[in-house]
């Protein structure tokens, strides 16, 4: 399989892709403006992280230590590539794991701040799975499933440490439940439309762990004007 | 206590109210066009109604049998002569009762739709209530609270049947996993935004008894334009 390696120039970043897998998503750009980062938040891990595109975009935002977990060797190595060229070594840390391991490699009630941008879809009988492994893997829940998300974040949170995560609005019940069974209560969400009058196909959901109960709902991220033009404010977020 | 009897003129309807209990609420409004009707509707139930603003509404959408429950008595004769005024005794049956009794009045799995525009706030011993106790009952969980509606709805709905709240937005994850313990799994929602650029202050959630999991978030209802007044859509609901 011939490998392709694009430089995405973004905010004089440059990201290796491989478009035989998948190129940077939208997804992991909201995700990484979405996620509330404070002065104090000194520890970030960012699961599922594939090529990086989260921890790249949040060596912008903070100061703080990132480490990023990738499964698959192919993805982790252009991602390394990323963070030398770019050299972020000092601030990123990458490791080729399963993301259920990480709890033996570091304590619990480690990490400030928990991000994720996981495989959207479940896997059943009719699942129409990717020939690409590698595609398969980043978009169904056969590695990593949600429950797997949220008791390992359980556990590698601090107290009043924050879970951000990117998924689907039709999964919302089960998503919610799911934090608060897992002690990660969710505090704001931001529902994404692609446009004014179209339904939201994308969601971003913080949750606290051990926060109290009472959930914000932000004001509505519109993708496309109606000239299906980026917003201003996606713009913005693309550093145009 | 003064009663001001007040005409609301709305789609040629007259709606009596009380200033110094409250006035027909936007939330009941936006309720009453959210909820999903089908022609093979026939049986619906307003559980705490109020002086009937849903009920009212309602009979503009469908044929169907609507009936209104509300236990404070100076509100329920408010309601009865709004229905004798317009000529709606035939469609709409008011009953003054408690709605956590409407199970002896009624046959299991009897009712196609349930509405129901609940008291928002919890009552805890911080809770400021209102020194009128109309008003008091009619915002704070203190004659009926979320598990009291989810319960008699669970009773009352036929397998496939619709039972549509308007909430805040902070209650967002409660209700969801309130709907799913009784069984009404949450099948859309729509967040109701006083202006673009601002948090959801209301929402509109929508369930179907015994109904398959995944939720559909809708476009985003947005009440004030730029400039304050009412969008177009939502001048399209007050009949201008």
């Amino acid at each position: 399989m011939e490998v392709k390696h694009h430089l995405l120039n973004f905010k004089n970043m440059v990201i290796y892709q491989n478009t035989d897998y998948f190129t940077m998503s939208l997804d992991s750009l909201l995700l990484a403006n979405f996620v509330t980062i404070n002065l104090r938040d000194k520890m970030i891990i960012d699961l599922a992280t594939g090529n990086a595109p989260i921890p790249l975009l949040l060596s912008k935002r903070t100061k703080a230590k990132i480490y990023g977990i990738e499964i698959q060797e192919e993805i982790y190595n252009l991602a390394k590539k990323s963070v030398k060229e770019n050299k972020l070594d000092d601030q990123i840390t990458l490791l080729l794991e399963n993301v259920k391991n990480v709890d033996s490699i570091f304590k619990s009630d480690f990490f400030d701040i928990i991000t994720c941008n996981p495989p959207y879809f479940k896997v059943n009988t009719n699942s129409n799975l990717n020939k690409n492994k590698v595609k398969t893997i980043a978009r169904h829940e056969i590695e990593l499933d949600l429950d797997s998300i949220l008791k390992i974040s359980k556990k590698l949170l601090k107290t009043g440490g924050k879970l951000a995560i990117v998924h689907r609005p039709e999964r919302l019940t089960e998503i919610l439940e799911k934090f608060r069974y897992y002690n990660i209560e969710p505090k704001k969400i931001r529902f994404v439309y692609p446009k004014l009058g179209k339904d939201s196909n994308i969601m971003l959901v913080e949750g606290i762990k051990n926060g109290q109960s009472g959930i914000k709902i932000m004001q509505p991220l519109i993708i496309y004007d109606d000239n299906n033009n980026y917003t201003d404010e996606v713009k913005k977020m693309f550093g145009e």
